[in-house]
């Protein structure tokens, strides 16, 4: 009866796979994207939006058309600097997208998830103009793989390109990059998304991807959080400097795909986020030399079902503060100080690319937390508009500012108090 | 400097907390749902909406007005008999909901969350006629309390009316409800959320609300869901009936706010999804005799920020297949087995009220399995329409109905392909 019962089911779950065509699934596959759904188009004019506390928003499109922006800064002048995966980086001149990109970024390899990536400011940008940026950096060539056996089909692939992460530090002119140097590269393969920013004791915090391997392992770069001199050079600080085996870089282990990192206004401490696969985004508090788990704790699933890990806890790993289940692909984080928007005043907000769902339902998330940095609750914002949300910042002006990520429109928004 | 800046946050906190009348944090108080900030209206005409996998669907209002819908069940022929829990069984009678509500239902204290709730069918209802009907008992005023202090303002309160959760049976005459008979009555002060459904093995499972003690009491009926003949008295294969210190109806223990139960299609297994507080809400398949652990683990925060376990895990106790952080508020559950919506063919549906937010974001998801009962992922169904859905079900129609929640205009509605 048992037995009958459970054929009847997988009849149902086969019948069901084989009604559809653009999601696999029933079967132990990895569910692809869904496609055929139009996106919300961005809004000619400025849209309302009620809010949990009763304080109504107002979102404008500052700009528009860029190819997939990753990450922003604001100049002292107020101009800002937006990268593009792609590998170039646009400026906003006095409010207007200028359409020539600025001159002297390095080469990217831009492809798959990577490409350029973040942008900052040197602490004391004011007297030096440095500015950093992180990418993965062509390495040369692995040799070409063995041609295809006789009868396999497809053509031979020709040589691989290879790439490590890699720091650039440049110096703004006033128009354009100068002196270029890669202050930093990392061991050759190490990719992924590399946030960075400058925590308050003047180093460089800097986020590899540790999605497939290497992130438990001390004398690699992947899946890690760097600290390094703001040249690059390695701090004698360091939590495992002195410690064998163990790359003198790293700052803290175990993390998959972090593409949120910040400091904390109130207590400096850099808080970091990272994206599990079918669940199990977090945020974590970093702790120097802290172990965050990766891939051996999470409270994900894999993609095709099972769970990542056969306890679903944290145990003997630092726990993160706040987690995801299901994922939101959480890209960006900003902790909002000003008063124009002052009942999110202390609270952090977190882009949500939120992929597997309808293309584009990704939103921007608040959270607040009490005074013991314990969450109380979250907000979805911008939920109509379906977009995916790669960086949050909070403006010079207080206002707060998002990207979109879309491939030939991405757009910089902003959120307002509506009048 | 640590300090320093510890103490600037706390002044940051402060500050925000001062500017917030609506939703006090910041203090490590309970957050209280914000206001002001009015619903989406029921359409008018029917809305359509993309899915993921390109499967267009249009939602149409079929009734409405209805206060506190919560449970529905189709009669043989079509009509449907509609729980509200304030304490009224509608009828919708050829598609139309009837101004006056059925006669018959037991006197029901409706109150807080509790009231008339769960209507389910006898498996043999076509010969026998057996409707049942879950809802907070009256069991006589406890004594008065003490009279408040001289000073201590505020008049003294009448006596408590006392309650305890009933199973009642009548039988259905084709316009009422007659031989109304209570065939279970929980012990006096045992509520919260009480979901109904009757197993492949002919008896009546049914959940008890556990959110502040008695879940982990073998001897206490609350935070459990209880197996019952159908005509109420326990069945002699109970898993505890020989226990000592066991009450003999228990089949599961560790729940806290059941508001879903369902059969899965395939299996027959017993699903049940319960709310955690902040964050860990769960849907569990239900093993004879299992602890699922409430409130000794969960993957959730307190309402004041503090997680509700010291370890997040379910060491011990039954690990929930699906889980949500944060929480959507859960309630009822939908395996769909239909044709006329077949990307939806095998996946389970959870309706969500999603409090704590603005006022009437819930929605409905969908959630898809693989073969082994392992969650492939999740899409949010209907959030444009901000409704608070209360329960979600598979018609004889082979399409999708969910009731709102809402005290004047619930809604039942009807989830159908577009054209």
């Amino acid at each position: 009866m048992r037995l009958v019962a459970v054929c009847a089911l997988v009849v149902l779950l086969t019948a069901a796979g084989s009604a559809q065509q653009t999601v696999p699934r029933g079967r132990g596959g990895v569910p692809v994207a869904p496609n055929g759904i139009p996106a919300v188009p961005l809004p000619d004019k400025p849209l309302e939006f009620p809010t949990a506390e009763g304080q109504k928003i107002r979102v404008v499109v500052v700009a528009r058309g860029m190819s997939s922006p990753w990450s922003m800064v604001w100049l002292p002048d107020g101009d800002m600097l937006i990268t593009q995966r792609t590998g170039q980086l646009r400026r906003l001149r006095k409010g207007v997208l200028d359409p020539t990109p600025v001159a002297g970024v390095p080469e990217v390899v831009a492809g798959g998830l990577g490409g350029l990536m973040e942008i900052t400011l040197h602490p004391q940008f004011a007297t030096n103009q440095f500015v950093y940026l992180s990418y993965p950096k062509p390495i040369g060539a692995a040799p070409a793989p063995a041609p295809p056996a006789p009868g396999g089909g497809g053509a031979g692939r020709g040589p691989v390109q290879q790439t490590a992460l890699a720091v650039a530090r440049a110096r703004w002119n006033g128009t354009a990059l100068t002196d270029v140097k890669d202050t930093f590269v990392a061991q050759t393969g190490v990719g992924g998304p590399a946030r960075m920013v400058f925590g308050r004791d003047g180093k460089l915090y800097v986020t590899t991807g540790g999605v497939n391997s290497g992130a438990q392992d001390p004398s690699s770069h992947a899946g890690k959080v760097l600290r390094l001199n703001d040249d690059g050079s390695v701090p004698q600080d360091n939590p495992f400097v002195k410690h064998a085996g163990y790359a003198p870089e790293v700052y803290t282990l175990g993390h998959r795909s972090s593409l949120g990192l910040g400091v904390h206004p109130g207590t400096g401490e850099i808080w970091q986020h990272e994206n599990g696969p079918n669940g199990g985004d977090e945020i974590n508090i970093l702790k120097t030399g802290g172990n965050y788990g990766w891939p051996i704790v999470s409270y994900g699933r894999t993609y095709p079902g099972p769970w990542q890990a056969p306890k679903l806890s944290h145990d003997n790993f630092e726990q993160p503060i706040v987690f995801w289940v299901p994922s939101i692909a959480a890209s960006g984080i900003a902790f909002y100080t000003g008063n124009k928007l002052p009942k999110w005043k202390g609270d952090v907000f977190v882009g949500a690319l939120r992929v597997g769902e309808i293309p584009g339902t990704g939103h921007l998330q608040r959270i607040l937390f009490n005074e013991q940095m314990e969450e109380l609750r979250r907000e979805s914002l911008l939920t109509e508009m379906r977009q995916r949300i790669r960086d949050v910042r909070q403006g010079p002006d207080e206002l707060i500012y998002v990207l979109t990520d879309s491939p030939k429109d991405g757009a910089l928004l902003r959120i307002e108090p509506a009048p």
